[in-house]
């Protein structure tokens, strides 16, 4: 098929990297047990052992739907209530699949500014009702970075776990591009995760350069339990996993789960830095991970598409730009001078 | 990692088919849309409308729990209930998946000999209760080729089809070895689903020589309403969609998918020839797709496994074994030649 | 045990109405077949179809939560959302019973004015999203007379209805206390239902004098299809189902739904009128049905509390006030007296 | 309406008894606080402490196939599955209520003599699978009486509630017709549950003489841990609780509970006793409770019918008879007249 000039509208646009596809590769020589009980799984399951340096337990699943929401059930019955921001993909963009895996959990949302949930939000809805005529919340989910482009410190998260503590809260992270916060923070995936206090992360695999596949980390192993049985039921079990699991070994075992990561931001600050001075040209939000919300009169987005580009708008006129591990940075010169035109008018 | 011989005990254990792999890879150059909005998902589709002869509804899920209990639950209402066999996957091992996406449809199993329905069967289940403390039967599921290898011809399955209509239920089939059926009895896809009267069937890619990835296919575009819907919401809808389709591309239109059940059903042959006039061993069940059943004293058994064969065991001294797409004929004749050595003392 | 004095927090502390009474106890004379396949629920079940003019198919359940979702659930699969106000019961009351009961349904939320929805509202949130990301809206709700005591008039119900229809929506009312609406509005059961474009209606009993029991009435039989398997597996079945709908018959023939409401109105405009001159004390809503909310200062309400009285407190100082079949116009008129008194300091 | 002479087809078919009416009409003076917060909810739950001789957490529900399903639920979750006899009342006439309740747990049903579980049916269905591919036991459910009206013994249940704990599995008694079991073995409420090992009952009170309503009775009160929240999600919570809650202290307090019961197992000892030595009459089951199964030939029971007698009949020939509170023993010898009439050709 032709291929058609790159586009930044979604990280899901790009393909494998070298790394995740080079495992892949070599996991499919010969033949290997079924239903994870493999040496790839195995290893990869390993491999997030070191890089979160703890012994903690590690589950494959084929997307974040479901990893975000098999983790939520976890910790949550039909009756309770899980805590995140309006702004929340779980609330805006899984189709209801929260409430689906747990059979009615209620996600309960805050107004938040920049998407990001604070400890005194999660306090003041946590709060707000206590009679059975409401869910009972049960946890709280932050998604890191948050779903603008926004990166919560590991003091935030302190804070945050710390009120999740004291009100008998679990802290799940959708870490969708968790590995681009890390990136951002320069920090180690411990630091900000289980050491800020995180009691579940899915680690996202698909954005940082696989084909398919998430995984589902529990730090705190007692609210692992039976997990396995809930992803097979849930039909999340791979019958091939180790087509799941290789790829992590590539990206992790590489580096380049950080690579890649590092690169999508690299890309996001090019655009922002490319584009600040262009008059009519704002940014929404702070760009701290690999997205870019810019916000410009519709005129302005109208001929930026009619040039080919292809981008998410937003209420308000926010047109957004994702970077992944293969983002080619000529590329992304193109669209900063694509847009110095077109605001030009 | 070092390769260790090849076994049979699950047609699981194979990797990824030249065919199937080639697709995947010219699918991985370039960027492309999310969420199947891209170039080969369209051409997937169209590939299977052109196997089946028919103007099909098409989607991409991940795996088979999910692909046979998304379609169950959109043949039925929580109250209403599935028949199938009671060696029926969905009812032996999926862990209740069934019931979980349709939120409480209960299976109603017959008795059946060599695991395949008939009619009669059917009628008996499904007229044995009409009150309302009963769940109101909706739906048929039969598994084709079933759960011991045993095939349906188009004739029986017609026959179904008609009873099925006759009790107003729907009928799926649950093709994980769909491909083994056709060429086994060397019938066209369509002669075996639609042309049959199946409504909804499952098409199997990771037991036909995929990574991972089943085909949900609607004959009844009605019954397809807003499933794209369902499957998001269940976490089996792929972000990037063109790695569950494009190996499809390459299964359907090189013919792969033939052949490697083709091949798949041949080594099963062999091997129930080869060691059918071995003294001590019987044949559980006919052989007519890539599985064999052998029956044989608990001793002769062991000794297999001690040369290091791995292989299941059911009740009453079955040991399963299953062929993939690459099963090597040598490694056939060792296990045959094995079975004759093990079984002589 | 000792009576303590009259409370109006709400219209749930009232007793079962004389006419409710006796006809329970007819029908507690003999013994009469199960599951409602007796006298008494036929009788009941043809006493609405007489009261709203129309041949629809009734279902007596046991409480207004399972009423409401039960009905909402037959109109969605749980991929669908439902659109109401944000103070609309199911969303703030019911603990996540229409999640629960529909497997994870999302109610899509608008922040009306009054707790009344709009056709401009319901189209807002009906078309703001249009991607499988999303819930697909399928069903509206409303609250007659709504969460506030105000009601909806059946021109205002007929623009929502056509709104419906444009949008391919179905419409319920959530009618827990829809005889008080009745007699607001001083038109028939008809008009403001079926004729106004409801096509499910939950008609209270509870609220209206009954000790136990909702009634669901789907004006679209074609909607109730397998209703009563769905009834049944959650658990809404009466196996004594004579004691459900006996009380109807009761209500329904000696005219006692509509009396009861009128007064329960009544007493709620003898409240607002006698405390409408009081300085310190607004009306937070119209009254229009049997509920009064009053705005005053906290200390006023303390003070109302230390003299007795109860009463639910709402964000921003509201005091809610509802008035059931049963409620003491003297009693009422002690209340005016004590708000007077402790409005005075 | 003209009353028809009673019939024993079901014990459903009796009304409220005095005690129980009584109690609710007493409840029915003056208004109470809503959703159990009332004295006679407290009060009942204090009765059955009493009766039951231990601090136990009691729920009050609307009837037995939400407080069957909802106690499970709470021992399960929904890759779970639950041991029960293939002819247990949740397997065959909730409608699936058990897997709607739960989300999907499975029912694992033994083939059982007389309806009764035993320590080896229940090891070896919890033994029979433990991979993911099946859903884990993590309860057992009994009904006392069991279907066929045979009581266990209190040695019995000690026995397969040792097993339970063995396989660390939760024991929960469906005890529609709890009392009738106490009244058959004259032992106490306590010795026949926990002091049996039983972690979960759900006590009758339809059966026993209520109009509506069941009592769900958590002995280890650590299992009940947000069951108020659960019940009221599921449409379980009554707004008048009172009236769940009275009719109870009227049935424990003046000793109805067990009257009613014992009057019940006499008549159906009586009918029993009546017809033992009618030729062509067989008892299929020993009478130990207030059913009596009847095997006779069809054109017998067709007689019967002719004669204006109602009965459920069963596979193989079986007709059932039961009794409640209000049986009129010359009814039971009009029958048992009929019988020996109708046997006769």
């Amino acid at each position: 098929m032709t291929r058609s000039p790159q586009q930044f509208a979604s990280d899901n646009y790009a393909g494998v990297c070298p790394e995740a596809w080079s495992a892949m590769a070599m996991a499919n020589e010969g033949s290997a047990t079924a239903y994870g009980d493999d040496a790839w799984t195995e290893k990869a399951a390993n491999s997030f052992r070191s890089l979160f340096e703890r012994d903690c337990e590690v589950f494959f699943v084929f997307n974040g739907t479901a990893a975000n929401s098999l983790a939520l059930a976890a910790l949550c019955q039909s009756f309770h209530s899980v805590i995140c921001t309006a702004s929340a993909h779980v609330e805006t963009d899984e189709c209801g699949a929260p409430e689906f895996f747990s059979n009615g959990s209620k996600l309960l949302t805050a107004p938040a500014s920049e998407s990001k949930l604070t400890p005194e939000l999660i306090k003041a809805l946590a709060t707000s009702r206590s009679d059975i005529h409401f869910p009972k919340p049960s946890a709280v989910t932050i998604t890191q970075p948050t779903e603008t482009g926004i990166v919560y410190s590991c003091e935030e998260i302190q804070s945050i776990a710390a009120q999740c503590r004291e009100l008998g809260l679990k802290l799940h992270m959708d870490g969708s591009r968790f590995a681009h916060a890390c990136a951002s923070l320069a920090v180690t995936p411990a630091e900000l995760s289980w050491k800020a206090g995180v009691d579940v992360l899915c680690f996202g695999g698909t954005k940082n350069g696989m084909a398919v596949g998430e995984a589902v980390i529990f730090f705190d192993k007692a609210l692992a339990a039976d997990f396995d049985y809930r992803c097979k039921q849930a039909g999340q079990l791979a019958s091939k996993m180790r087509f799941l699991s290789a790829p992590w070994v590539g990206l992790l075992e590489s580096g380049a789960w950080l690579r890649n990561a590092q690169h999508g931001n690299a890309c996001a600050t090019r655009l922002a830095e490319g584009v600040k001075s262009v008059p009519g040209i704002e940014l929404l939000f702070r760009v701290e991970a690999n997205s870019v919300f810019l916000q410009a009169a519709k005129p302005i987005l109208d001929r930026l598409r009619e040039r080919g580009w292809r981008f998410y708008t937003f209420i308000g006129g926010g047109a957004r730009f994702m970077f992944a591990w293969d983002a080619d940075p000529q590329r992304v010169d193109q669209l900063i001078a694509d847009i110095h035109e077109v605001a030009r008018f």
